[in-house]
């Protein structure tokens, strides 16, 4: 392990989970034999393997064993070649890899599930995580899964219906009167004070190892062709690095040649890992106020990390606002039949922005990381696209309002 | 192609879907050169087999080809053992087979997955369905997917946001002042006047052929043990014809020796199926009043082929009320970790009726249908799960509030 913030060496840390000279801005970074790895673990045998969620990378993962691994199937996900929508944007090859056809419809099930297999391991009964949806959906759900308990602090921004599907799993949740911030900082005292499992995926470096995995799969999906860019929308800023991580450890293994330029996206008013990356400064914290809730937050933990990836691939960052954000939501649908969350359509949003302004070429191929699913987010989808037309029960009613449509649209 | 009413055999019926003799009562029943297809497709082929998806079947499925399939991901599903559920049932064994994780999270994609397929091979350029939530947004999805435009009727009682998300795929939806079976009536009519392919999964027999494929992925995860009875939720009552068909198609390829009992569920105030299957009259009319969407089907048009399932594998039907309903979908949460919809909870609301009964024992295998998600149904969950309590963002209240939940729970 190496603390991203003093670069000290450190074995396995059981007890603490970041550098104890740093604190808790000292976020660590797990490193592995890789020569020992790359005699169990090869393209070739991957290709063989029967294995089709993240455990098929187990030897690349910090779990010892499967066995006592969450139930649920987690990875495995699908990438599409969004030709329609490639077109649409001008460009040679997109790529989108979907990470809503997780358990709980996100790419935060990768960290759960190293969480979960790590808290088992290691003899926890209680999990704790501070979170906006997507991260406290997938504990609760992953926790119940594998017989775990779960506390959960979450923000007062969710609503009572997302609220009350983290409660169908049975685990204790509190609404936090404040923000995300606040959550996160409630969970990690909880774990701290309790001796609870701390399932906060920008401080607990287990947990970006699960999600490093989409980056395995991306190579294997697209046999090893390395996307030019591979866009992620960045909120703490894990993903986006452990994705980087991931090709990294890949070239090291001596499984991939290029290595691709990491795009990250944020939305404009919670953009504080795009000015540190732009301005070479610690990010200064923002009030967000966007309906990309999983891009809401405004203090980011895992910013060194983020800014590190899109540097060293000599990538970019751009953000987006909601309305940009609103019409890429509806483009996928239209283009590529995939019904997204408002924070991960800011990838295609981020792309076109580049693309206009000649920061990208379209010659490039590019990947974009769909970490969630929208299925969740019926609000986001009615700004989107708005409300249908209603007819009575009469089937002449509907031929002379197709009549009419049909002097407007081409079919 | 046989008419499940009068028994007529006919050769493949491009233009008409439902038995010229019978009209839309006469729904027709596919077959297939079952001594061809064991030549091409055996258990061992299919073990290595690569393709994951439904298209694994094709030898078996009403497409030509694989070329021209839509491009999403449909089938390969998880196959869960659920061993918490079973214990807190009281059964030996309980599977899930979860259908949450096709694109748009419910097993309806598997019959759009055919739908697209049909209407790209016979040149269609326009699908129609009417429906409720599940197969209207399937429709949507992977007609956009595939480059067809789809024209959907919906009924009022779809949400706002319901209807968005169908937006985001640009369809043209048509909000029709009615209930389920005023929808499917405009679509069948709009589809017969203007040609546009007829994805109504009740009516068009090419659709069923896809649910079929439950149950071959079934019997490759259960390593061909059939379990001793499959619980479908029962709306229609295609899914659970489709299934039963799958295991008929099995025995006679020589792949599986045992068929499973088949266990249909419907709402109380839905249960026309189960009346014709109770009574052995047809189906009469109800106006349903449940909670649980999917199963909300007045006039169910396919209920033969589904009484036949239930009868000639010595099954049995039940109905449940919301309150049970809701009750399963919290035990299905707490117990797999999995968030179902009201109508898919049914189905252990419906084992666990059977269970008490006596009507069935304890001692059998139950693998049970969750045909969709629970992520598009946060009203459900508020009811099944209530609400959580807020605390300010100060650790000694969470402290204070956890002490005294300590004094009643026992972790």
């Amino acid at each position: 392990m190496v603390c991203v913030r003093c670069g000290r060496t450190f074995g396995h840390l059981k007890s603490a989970l970041w550098c104890p000279d740093c604190g808790t801005e000292g976020i660590l970074d797990l490193q592995y034999d890789y020569d020992l790895i790359g005699k169990v673990l090869t393209p070739a045998r991957l290709a063989q393997a029967a294995v089709r969620t993240l455990w098929r990378y187990l030897p690349l993962l910090p779990v010892r064993g499967s066995k006592r691994v969450a139930p649920l199937d987690v990875g495995g996900t699908p990438l599409y070649d969004a030709r329609a929508l490639a077109q649409t944007v001008g460009m040679d090859q997109v790529w989108l890899k979907d990470e809503s056809r997780n358990p709980t419809g996100s790419i935060e099930d990768r960290a759960t599930a190293i969480a979960v297999a790590r808290a088992l391991e290691d003899n926890y009964s209680i999990l704790t995580c501070g979170a906006t949806g997507n991260a406290a959906l997938s504990s609760a759900a992953l926790a119940a899964a594998a017989g775990l308990h779960a506390t959960l602090f979450v923000s007062r921004e969710a609503s009572d219906g997302d609220v009350a599907q983290l409660m169908l799993f049975g685990p204790d949740v509190f609404i936090v009167e404040g923000g995300y911030e606040d959550a996160v900082r409630l969970s990690l005292r909880s774990a701290e004070e309790y001796g609870w499992y701390n399932r906060n995926k920008a401080i607990n470096p287990y947990l970006v190892e699960g999600e490093k995995t989409v980056a395995f799969e991306l190579n294997e999906q697209t046999h090893g062709a390395t996307p030019d860019c591979i866009v992620v929308p960045v909120a703490e800023g894990s993903a986006i690095a452990a994705i980087w991580k991931g090709y990294c450890e890949m070239r090291q293994l001596g499984w991939v040649r290029d290595l691709p330029k990491m795009i990250g996206v944020q939305a404009e008013s919670a953009a504080a890992v795009y000015t540190a990356w732009k301005e070479g400064n610690d990010p200064v914290a923002t009030q967000p106020q966007t309906l990309a809730e999983s891009l809401a937050v405004g203090a980011p933990r895992d910013w060194r990390k983020a800014v590190a990836a899109v540097r060293d691939s000599r990538g970019m960052m751009v953000t987006v606002s909601d309305r940009e954000i609103l019409q890429a939501m509806h483009l996928l649908g239209e283009r590529s039949g995939i019904i997204v969350e408002p924070g991960s359509a800011a990838t295609l949003a981020g792309l076109n922005a580049l693309l206009r302004s000649r920061q990208l070429p379209r010659t490039l191929s590019a990947a974009l990381v769909i970490a969630g699913g929208g299925l969740r987010h019926p609000g986001a989808a009615l700004e989107a696209a708005g409300k249908a037309r209603t007819v009575p029960p009469d089937f002449e009613q509907v031929r002379t309002t197709l009549q009419r449509s049909l002097a407007r649209t081409p079919f």
